[in-house]
Order: C-alpha cells, then sequence, then structure tokens
C-alpha cells in the first residue's frame, strides 16, 4: 500500500538584523513551510523572502503565529482571552497572505508557535480559538496541529480542516504527549534514530511511545527542524529513509 | 446634475490601553473608514472593534497602512527601500483583510497614512511600491490618494484603481498641493467655511486654492478627521451642506 | 501625636501620541509620584515630562518598572526568571534615573507596576528579584511596595529600605490583601467614604478590612489615582481630610 | 616616546532569542566595550551578559545608544528635534549604568551607534544633544567620538571630556572622513594592511587618507569589530602590530 505523508518545517524566524535558521537547507529536504509572520519572529521582509525561496523549492506555504513575544521568541504564554487569541492569530495569517499574493502564492496551512501551540493544545478554549481564526479568514485553509491534542480535537469538532503532526526529534510519553524537554531522554538526536521511529510511525499509524506502546493517530506531517546541523541531518535522513520505504513525502495542504 | 461623493476618515488609531479619536461619532458621519493596522496605530483588538463598528455604521472599510512607528504615529519617514514599503503595505494590508473576514466584512480600499502618504506623494519610487502593493494582495482593491499628488498619478499609470481625495479642513497653495502645518492659515477650523468650500470643490471639480485660483481635478472623496470636538462638527457640517445642495453621499468603493 | 504620611500616584504613562491620566492635577496633590519607565507605559519624553512636571510641584521622584508589555499596560504576568526580572527593573530604575539627572533630580524611590507587583507580592523569587535590582542599583533607593505582601516582607528581610502603602479606593479582604477587582465591592468611589477610611487607617496604624477587622502595618504612603474625574477627587478629599485631622504630607523618601 | 591607545569595539548587539557578533573573542583583544543599550540592539538579559563578559576580560565599560529601531539596526535616521535625541540617548546611558551597578561596575564612556553616530557627526544641533545628555547624565562620563566630526567637535567646545576614534578597517576620504562603503574601496580587508595602517596614523597623530594625505587629530581609540572571521583576525593583527611596535593597549576612560 503506498503511503504519503508531509514533511514540515518552521523558517521565516529572523528578524531585522539578525539571522536564525538554514531555511535554504531544510526547504530543499521538506514539503511545507511554517513561515514565521513578525509576532514571535520574522518581518514583511524575512516574510517575503522566506516565500520566494519556499516558492522556488516547490513547498507549500503556511502561516506561523505566535504571540507578540520578540525578546521570548513566543515561547511564553502571555494571557490574553480567547478572542484576542482569535484577532491576533487572524492578523497574522492575513499578513502571510498578502505576502504570499505579492508573489504569486497562496497560505495554505497555518501552524501555531511555540508557547502559542502549546497552551492551545491543552488548554480548550485557547484552541478553539485558534481554529477559529483559521476558518474566519479563509475555510480552505488546513490548520497542521500536534497529534492527539485538543488543537486537532476542537479542528475536528468544528468541522474545519486539520492535518496531525509528530515529531521527528521528540521523544513520547505513554500519554501520546510530546516528554517535556526537562528530562534528559526528551530529545532524540541520532539521525538513523530519528528516522526509524519517524518510518515505524507512519507505517503502523500511530505514536510509539518511550514504554514501546502505541497510540494510534492520522499522521498526515512529521516537523522537523532546521536550526543547528544535526537538525538539518535529522531532516536529510527522514526523508531518505520515508522514500527508501517507499512512502511519498508531499504536502497535505495543495 | 446629480453628483455622488465620499466621506472618508481616519479611525482605529488606539493602542492597547491608550485611546485615540471619537470614531463612533465620526463613523456616524463618514462613508467610508481608514482603519490603522497595527504599524503607527492600532492593534489586533482595536482593528476588530472598528471594523465592526464601521460594519455596524454601514461604512465602507479601508486599511490605513502606515510606518512601524508607534511613538512618532507614523509621522516620520522611515528610510526604506521601494522593495521595503511594497512589502510593509503589503503586510498591512492583508492583516486588515483578515480581520476584515472573520467580521463577515471586507476591505475595499486602501490609504497610506502620515507620513508614508506625504513621502508617497512626492517621491515616486515609493509611490509606486504602494501601489504595488495594493495591487499585488488584491487587483479589486482601490487606492485612496491624495488628488493631484505622485501616489495618485502612480496608480493611473499603473492602471490601478484609485480615487482622488480633498482635505476639508485644509488650505491649498497655488499649485494644488495642501499648504503646510507651518503657516497659521493651513487649517480650516470653521465648520460652515470647511463645508462651504468643500461643497465649491466638489460643484467646480477643482482644489480651491489659498489665492483663488482652481486646480481641476477628479474629487472622488472629501477627508475629515474624528480627533477634537471641532473635527467632528466640520464633518457633520460638510455632511450637511453637501446633502442640502443635492449631493448624494457613498462610498466611492463597493 | 502628629503623624506624617505619604501619598503616591501612578504617572508618566502616557506613550508616544498617546495620553493617559491628568498627571497636572494629581501632581499637584501628592507628596510621590511613581513614573512610568517605557516598558509597559511612557517613553523618554514622557518620562522628561514627567519628571519636569513632578519637579515643579516639588513632589518626590520614583522610577514605576513594569513587564515589556505595552499592548497589556504591564498588567499582564509574563513568566520570567528571577534574574531576567532583576535586570529588566535594573534597566528601567537607570533610564528613569539618567533622566532625573537631565533635569537636576534624583530618583528616590521604585514602585513596581501592575502585574509585576501583584506577582511580586505573592511569589517571593519574583519579589526578592525586585528587591535585589534596588539595592543593587542604589542602596539609597527606597522600595514602596503594598503592605503586608511579600515585596515588603523581602525588603525587610534583605534590609533594603521600604515604605509600605495602602490604597485609598480599594476594599480589603480580611487576610489585609486587596479585594479582587471581580467582586463588586472592590471599589471605593465615594471620595469622603475613601478618605475616612485612609484617616482611620492611618491612626489605627491598622489596615481595616471588609469585615471591619484590623491588620496591623506600618502605612509610610498611601496610593491615589489619577485616571478619571473621580480618582482626583478622591485624591484631593484624602489630602483635605488628613491634613484636617492634623496629618502632615510629606514623602517617605528624600 | 612611549604610546599609548585604546582599542575598543561594539558588542552586545544580540536581541532574544537572536546572537550577534563574536563578543567573547572580540572582548579578549580590546581594552573598550560599547555595549547596545536595548534601542538598535540588546536588551537587558544581554546587556547584563555582556557587562559580565567585559568585567571577566578587564574591559573598560561603554553605553553605545542608538535610534530606537530593531528592524533597521539603528542604520536608518529616525527624525528627531534634538531635545528627543537627548532624551533617548540619556535613558540609555541609564540603563546600562542600571546594568553595570548590579554586576559591580561602572560605564566611564559613551559612543553613540550607526545613524545616530553618522549624523551627529554632520548636523550639530544632534551633535550637541548626544554631548549634553553624556554631560547631564554624568560629567565624569567621556564621550568617544569619530575624530574630526562634528560630535567631536561640539564635546571638545562644551568642554565635555572626548576620545577621539579612527578605524582599523575603514578607508579615509582626503578631508578626513570615513570614505562611503558605496564604494568599492572603502573596506580593508587584509588584517596586516589596516595594522600597518593604524600603527602609522598613530605613531604619526593623523589620519592617512586614500590620497596619502595626512589630517592630523588626535587618535586615542582605534575601532575594531566582532562580527565575522575577518574582523576578529583585523582586531587580533592591530593589537599585535601596535604592541609589536611598543605601544601601550589601555583604555583612555577609568
Amino acid at each position: 500500500m503506498a503511503k504519503t505523508v508531509d514533511l514540515n518545517t518552521d523558517c521565516g524566524e529572523s528578524f531585522g538584523p539578525w539571522t536564525m535558521g538554514q531555511d535554504a537547507d531544510v526547504l530543499s529536504i521538506v514539503s511545507s513551510a511554517n513561515i514565521a509572520c513578525g509576532f514571535h519572529a520574522g518581518d514583511p521582509d524575512t516574510l517575503a523572502e522566506t516565500i520566494a525561496l519556499a516558492l522556488e523549492k516547490g513547498v507549500s506555504l503556511g502561516a506561523h503565529p505566535g504571540f507578540d513575544d520578540k525578546p521570548g521568541f513566543g515561547r511564553r504564554v502571555i494571557p490574553m482571552p480567547p478572542a484576542a487569541v482569535k484577532r491576533m492569530v487572524a492578523y497574522q495569517i492575513g499578513a502571510a497572505q498578502a505576502l504570499a499574493a505579492l508573489a504569486g502564492g497562496k497560505i495554505t496551512h497555518v501552524k501555531a508557535h511555540g508557547a502559542l501551540s502549546n497552551h492551545g493544545s491543552v488548554d480548550r478554549p485557547t484552541a478553539e480559538a485558534i481554529v477559529d481564526a483559521v476558518a474566519g479568514v479563509d475555510p480552505a485553509l488546513t490548520l497542521l496541529a500536534v497529534a492527539t491534542t485538543e488543537l486537532e480535537k476542537a479542528a475536528r469538532a468544528k468541522g474545519v480542516r486539520v492535518a496531525a503532526e509528530i515529531y521527528a526529534d521528540r521523544m513520547y510519553d505513554v500519554d501520546g504527549n510530546l516528554r517535556s524537554r526537562k528530562h534528559p531522554d526528551a530529545l532524540i538526536e541520532d539521525p538513523n534514530e530519528a528516522a526509524e521511529r519517524v518510518l515505524a510511525m507512519v507505517e503502523e499509524g500511530a505514536i510509539i511511545t518511550r514504554e514501546n506502546t502505541r497510540v494510534p493517530t492520522p499522521i498526515e506531517s512529521i516537523c522537523v527542524h532546521g536550526d543547528g546541523p544535526s537538525a538539518v541531518a535529522i531532516a536529510r535522513q527522514v526523508r531518505k529513509t520515508l522514500e527508501d520505504a517507499g512512502v511519498t513525502i508531499a504536502p497535505f495542504a495543495r
């Protein structure tokens, strides 16, 4: 049975004079790009340059909204009512759409960044605010959400297109949640180990936990990173291992 | 001969805990709203609230992009290459479009704010960058430009929809340009005088200068203000005088 | 027995083109000014203008640092490690000191704003970070802290000068804490009621609670507000009632 | 005759999650550090970390204020009246002083960054605003200014301590001004060439121009850079060549 899966990465996270990430390298590997929208990182110029790079590589365009917090890189929960979350997410999607339009492209998905994703993964009102923003701006958009989270569930409950993702370089707890970075075994740093785990999860249609149990879930996308040499090596190996096993890499959203 | 003209105003220029302008009052008078997009003023919540207010009043929605300069309220020219101006304007239009979509509305026009408008009025590359942003994001958008400026000319030269505006409360120099605020007679503060001048300009299809000469121009819109009691009084009198003379007030963009 | 107490107010909370508060009015009433330092509100120009106004009125100068969060006006807890809180507070004190020096004045106290004060009132590591910043920048500075809080206790434990304040327009719970604004009786809006309560608390050397019990505490200062006409009326009545009863109004820090 | 000269570098120009420059390397070479103050770059944490690094290396501490413009890295002239420039510079000096105090150190000099330095080098009112800020915050501070500029002249005219600097990696025009980066020969990239030129200028007490003429000037400091491997190589070679020739490297301010 032929399988297809997407590879996604966060990118466009430079800001003004500061650069971050190896966007050109990782955009040569993935099929979907989550592009920072100027709140936790990025700016109009970086958005434009990253969109141009993604279009050149044939990578599907996504908006990557986060909290309005550059000093904290969107990794801190800024307390906000759900209505404000919805507006903040919509604002960033729209900005990314406009820059995509300027380049002759189109934003086809949205993925929340950092603390916004983490908070929306466990807090249902925040999850619903994110989902409402995506559907309210353009019902054709797909939300890319961490598999098994409140964010995925809120989208399915509201009938909004959603793709579930797993992480190539992260260990999972027995309940199917990402293992906290506080633990020494939270990160998988060996490219081969990461790639073999990803292939097994895609083939089994389930998250494989630290305890070697299975949490069944749709897996439409795999998140890889582009900040650091081992991140790019993992991304490359994940793609190679999947393709060698006959899995097609293609964007979930078109 | 029945005439129709638009009344426009800048609004949505509050920010976080700070309020500015009498938006509810002036949006009851005008037909088009230029809503700040979060760079010189405004934020996602203010955008959403102002869009809701404009929709409630039946006022046409416009994006009002400016330089990224809240401390200077977008009134200082921030030196930028035209490509960066284009991206900065597109970003703000997109953000406003998304908030409008969330409210079931649609942005139909764009007007540059403060120093961006002033600089684009005299600097052709900046004017073309603004025009390219408007057309590149959505060719159905109309650019609202100060009559007789490079911004108006650049839009016409590129075949982009444009509406020319005059100011109700400003004196004009003999060349048809707005008289600099450095001069004591730059502002017209008497509501009746402002309204009579506007009516005469609309009827004659020309700017009436300080020297009482005429500079012929299309006049699709009249800019009024909402910050200060005399501003709202002028806006109200302009509308009344025009309507009493049989002029219909309606948005230029639909 | 002659008593002396300080009246303090938050001020300098305008930002760029946006104004907030009736600083000129309230600075004519109080003896100490807590001046925003550019993070939750204020900017170099507003700092300079507010310092000039306070010096003109003979009011003692204080720095009023907050979280770096203008959209939320410093009323949201931004998660930060204590070391970062210490640096953030020190930065703002230094900025205020420099603007004071430029005007020939001197910052003599520090009061934390909004969520920073609230969080430091209950979270001891945050309280200690604030105290360490004050003492580390200049041991001659006095910390102005809400009476009975962790912030006051941390300062006393570390031997840092501290003045305890009560609020003129707020009800207190039986434990001596400010009653949450969620309750309808949290705010005292009648100037006479506020003034009589303040006088009683100053005379008794105790917080008077909603249940009419007493929580003994030093009371070196009384916080009044300057945003809204009833706030200024309360401030004026508090001063008058105290003076009529023979209490001298004077800054705690000199 | 024994000579002494200072080597200075800009540093602390990281921001939040973004890093810039090789501060640890270049701070091992120079005698004075110009530390960004949070407006064009830097933040309270970066300030604290850079101050700690400089103190560890025995490097003299300076504040490096710039325009409030992170997206443009302080390289764009933001139009401001001189009074606002003075307050903006004072604010940043004070912030740096407070972070230095927290670390047990002391800011002993100030150097303007990027467009603020360039504008102050040719515009006398801006130069005087910078000088007034330095002297107004602390008369013991030394201003570090590009040799022969209005900034140096304004400081000398006002009796404010000033040190004149030359650039190790820049060509000079016949009038003694830095050759514009628009010209292909504006930058000197060979470490030996840069070092030999610096030694000659220090020995002759004059700027050596592209036309090989001399512009006599005091030379108290030499600016080197830390962003890029050739920058650090130049810095190292400049120090070595000077020391080999018997020149002592030491801070101008103590």
